[in-house]
């Protein structure tokens, strides 16, 4: 869903977007809404005919800016299938979590504490920008930050200066004002955000729905 | 320093309050700043001549009310002196974060993402109605939330109804107003509100102080 989300609005806003996957013909044969109730990708590519859904090799070709919307444990996989070479010197946004959910509910973090997902794909792809971000919302509020009332943040960690100019020019797109925009630092700095998804379970099920944020409020 | 804040405050507001410790000679004699730069505790008990300084067990037969205040990985060690028939009935407000330095800066979490110090504090001891509260700001903050300007929040987190009122009511006295109180349900969720630790941190770095907190902002 957060994959969708953004390609979507990404589309919508004018950019040329492909979403990668494994097998581009079993993707599109689901039928069945997945694990969480969505519909199937099918359903969803009839109504975005703007996005093009390609093996994870060609939107590695294909993109100038990557963005990781994989569930937290496939990332790896699915950024090796897109190709380091492909990564290469390319901003490549994170905005996974490393959810685990084979212990049931809420789930727990796949890695986190003293490394994190943003630390790990960095690291894996060394010759990549990796910029940590958007991965404390909902996919909603990701892409539309109206849909909460009045001053709410969006935190950056990455290690390339550029990269991240680059990143906060997307948000500005999807209309994050400025002053909204935390940059936390280097890349560890994704430890902070990823371990914030355990309080934000607990905000979603407390509140009753995803529509939420936090503000940085300072002294 | 969190605990002298709450100790200090709560003097201040007219409760009867004792700070344990192991041997109460020992802390009185130390003369040197913490590891932290804080004072000695001597300096800070001329301040507060209200405040008793006595021994873990004093102060768990002296409270109505405890609170564990230590450093994290000192919490079991210190309730267990406390005394288990002393904590039994009683609210313990758990402010502590389960923070690890032994590998240096930025400090890990001793227990995270399938536990948190305040689900042990509770295992540990049955019979006390454990309420994990404040930790996600400094101890300014904590018992004078008007330092931070504007709306912000605060989180409660237990399995007893009754002991969660007995916390507003302090969060109340401090200055906390209503609706900045979260309650977020049962002790597991200690997990998210100590897993924020590390963003806590980022933030303290990135805006260069702890005069801050955070605000739920919801549709």
């Amino acid at each position: 869903m957060v994959g969708r989300g953004l390609a979507g609005r990404l589309a919508g806003l004018g950019h040329d977007v492909v979403v990668g996957t494994r097998v581009v013909e079993e993707t599109r044969a689901r039928t069945d809404p997945d694990a969480m109730g969505n519909p199937p990708y099918a359903e969803w590519e009839q109504a975005n005919p703007a996005v093009r859904l390609v093996p994870f090799a060609e939107a590695g070709v294909h993109g100038e800016l990557i963005v990781n919307a994989t569930a937290g444990a496939g990332a790896l996989p699915a950024l090796e299938a897109a190709g380091a070479a492909n990564l290469a010197g390319k901003v490549v946004v994170d905005v996974a979590n490393p959810l685990d959910f084979s212990q049931g509910m809420p789930p727990s973090l796949s890695v986190c504490n003293t490394d994190s997902l943003g630390e790990q794909i960095q690291r894996a792809f060394p010759d990549a920008r990796v910029v940590k971000t958007l991965n404390t919302m909902n996919a909603h509020v990701m892409v539309d930050p109206s849909r909460v009332p009045g001053r709410h943040t969006v935190f950056l960690a990455g290690e390339d200066a550029a990269a991240k100019e680059t990143v906060k020019g997307l948000l500005r797109e999807f209309g994050w004002p400025e002053e909204a925009i935390v940059d936390l630092g280097g890349i560890p700095a994704a430890r902070g955000t990823e371990m914030y998804l355990p309080l934000w379970l607990s905000l979603y099920a407390t509140l009753g729905g995803g529509d939420f944020n936090i503000q940085v409020v300072k002294a």
